[in-house]
């Protein structure tokens, strides 16, 4: 049995890029950017006017003129006007290109208007006031963001504004989630009393879409050859295969077998941690060997067989997969979130203890609070809180107010 | 001007729900719950077992016995088996009943299987050990999920479990996002140099889709009789309005003034912070005359007039439209995020300070790092931060360590 941290090192060196594409811009929120957005045009692209009011040259403020002729108006969106005699303003707007020959902004507020002459009650200007100058932000050919960047709001607004109406991205993996076990009927159907409703590929599926990947799902029978039969074309079609249950000991747990049968290579089977100890993980590489690249034709395929209890699915996804396809797509996968403990915990056995915990943000410290609930088979206790803390196996009495990662599932 | 605070409290007295709908559990995530799931089972629903291995009486261990004839195989989904002699056994699956007649499940470990005979090799045991006995975790009846909690892949497993294939949930608003101003072009589209292209309301559809909110968006002209006629259209149909621009003292800024013409009360307009100042913010509460019940059957419009700004109006929508959200839809509005400022911050008006910062989770504690950007009118600097941290507008000098409140607009 391997430590978690060793489970980690073995998934974080078998990630993959699952190549890329481009996307309409404005279909590119919460995907991964893989190019670089240049400025188009120096920002602002004109010495823009960033006050409602009239424009004027110093030169005439400084020859002690206060009673300016108004001259034209210069809205938003219209060519560039020009004050024809310096003694004159131009009614202005925000957002319009600084009329030509006007080098401050009044705003109308220390203005008044009377028949077509602005008066203005200041006693000084400073040159360029009001006025947000070309380029200022930044220059054309700069780099606005950078490759490997998740896209936000914010970034889906810096490519309108640079034009950029399709970025690529990466590609999202083709996932397939299998539930096995024959106890197991639809959400739709009255179980029997020695039966119970499928809900772990739901709660996967879920923390797929949170990833913002679509996952197909399927249900196979705890039978050997129907297993091997389907698993067999998922192979060929998907990046990722996510089981739950049918990875321990049991007569009908034949997940591994048959993985192993399919030229599936085991790179580990049971890590020490509680929940979701028996978390079976491998990868199977194929070459096409029709193809003229063998090397680049190759088909890798990630297998992540969770243990079918709900919490232990729901942990592994999380700490196992999460970080993988992170890593995988580009992102930093190695960015912790920490918290300190609320309360003393003790946890004997020596394994790694993810313990449900509610997360509380009291004045900028991330505060977790133990969650007393029924047991780490309760599925329920999960909709109570907020993560899991991660406990290291090597110490069993965890102090209130020590510091400790969480793997967060909630949040908002 | 009224201040940040007064401008939260108007808005958020102005909330309303958008009614509640029955959804597809699998289609729920994201949403709030409008009813309490209840169990609809004990949980576990039977005695279940929780290691594979073999299922013994206590009675007979107690006697001494310890080789057992294997009378039958008990499988996960399987009715239940009874053992018929005490002093025999049946192996037994993880996820199955416990047989008739047994009380002790021993693990595969601690047994030797030879010609239908098992021999344990264990001193003691413990009565029910390995058994996850009926109603442990929740008891038929019991609340699993209380109403209004927003709906995570922790909640669809539960509902998956309890047979909830439909699940009432808030109705989304509908919301249209309007631009306006003459000088903005399509994204598509090469920008004359006086012009630049239309970013906000994209970044404002980005943001509420963050809410799971699919807005709609229009661009209007800044003609006082084209805004009035679609104004006047949006107003009967859309649940929220969002503009971006033309809100300030421009002799174009049509929207205030279009708005009150059609009987929208005007709430406030500007707000003492920066960014963000000419804010506009009304209702318009419309009743319809030829329905029986004139007050059920009012249409209510809540619009939020941002100003043009790329950062104001980002800033806008996360400070007040989100909380309004959140409590128009059921959920906490109440609780902040802070974090610690990590370095000194001087900002001299007596306003309402927004300031972009980078955020990091540094062993457990939340650290706000100021951001020099190129000035708040730069969008790309959003890209480079994660949040705005709220300094309050009575304080000028920001000690670094002081704590105050954030929102964060990057969540991974």
């Amino acid at each position: 049995m391997i430590s978690v941290k060793e489970a980690s090192t073995i998934i974080q060196s078998n990630t993959k890029s699952f190549g890329e594409e481009l996307v309409a811009f404005q279909e590119s929120q919460f995907r991964v950017l893989k190019e670089e957005i240049v400025a188009d045009r120096d920002f602002p692209p004109f010495n823009r006017v960033c006050m409602d009011g009239i424009a004027i040259s110093e030169k005439a403020f400084l020859e002690g003129i206060r009673d300016f002729k108004i001259e034209g108006i210069q809205a938003a969106g219209s060519p560039q006007l020009e004050l024809k005699d310096y003694k004159n303003c131009i009614e202005i707007m925000t957002g319009s290109v600084l009329s030509k020959n006007a080098d401050v902004v009044i705003p109308y507020e220390l203005v008044q208007i009377e028949k077509g002459t602005a008066t203005v009650a200041v006693e000084t200007v400073k040159k360029l006031q009001n006025i947000h100058l070309q380029g200022k932000d930044r220059k054309k050919g700069e780099i606005l963001i950078s490759e490997n960047k998740i896209i936000t709001a914010a970034e889906i607004g810096v490519l309108a504004t640079v034009g950029k109406s399709e970025v690529l991205v990466e590609k999202q993996p083709k996932v397939m989630i299998v539930s096995t076990g024959d106890e197991l009927v639809e959400v739709s159907e009255s179980p029997l009393n020695y039966q119970i409703r499928r809900s772990n590929v739901y709660s996967l599926v879920s923390l797929l879409k949170e990833l913002f990947i679509s996952a197909e799902t399927a249900h196979l029978p705890d039978d050997k050859v129907s297993l091997k039969a389907a698993i067999s074309k998922y192979l060929e079609t998907y990046d990722v295969l996510l089981f739950s249950g049918a990875v321990s000991k049991g007569k009908f747990d034949f997940i591994p077998e048959v993985l192993e049968e399919l030229g599936v290579e085991k790179l580990f089977h049971k890590v020490k941690q509680r929940p979701g100890k028996p978390f079976w993980f491998g990868q199977r590489v194929a070459f096409d060997m029709s193809k003229q690249d063998v090397f680049k034709n190759k088909k890798q395929t990630t297998i992540f067989a969770f243990p079918g209890n709900p919490i232990s699915t729901y942990v592994n996804c999380l700490k196992y997969f999460y970080p993988w396809y992170s890593k995988s797509i580009g992102i930093d996968s190695e960015k912790k979130e920490y918290a300190k403990l609320d309360s003393d915990v003790v946890f004997n056995p020596k394994m790694t203890y993810f313990l449900q915990v509610k997360i509380e943000n009291r004045l900028g410290e991330v505060i977790a609070i133990p969650f007393s609930g029924n047991g780490s088979g309760d599925l329920a206790n999960l909709a109570d809180a907020d993560a899991f803390i991660e406990l290291p196996a090597e110490v069993s009495e965890f102090k209130k107010g020590s510091i400790f990662p969480i793997l967060r599932y909630r949040k908002f």
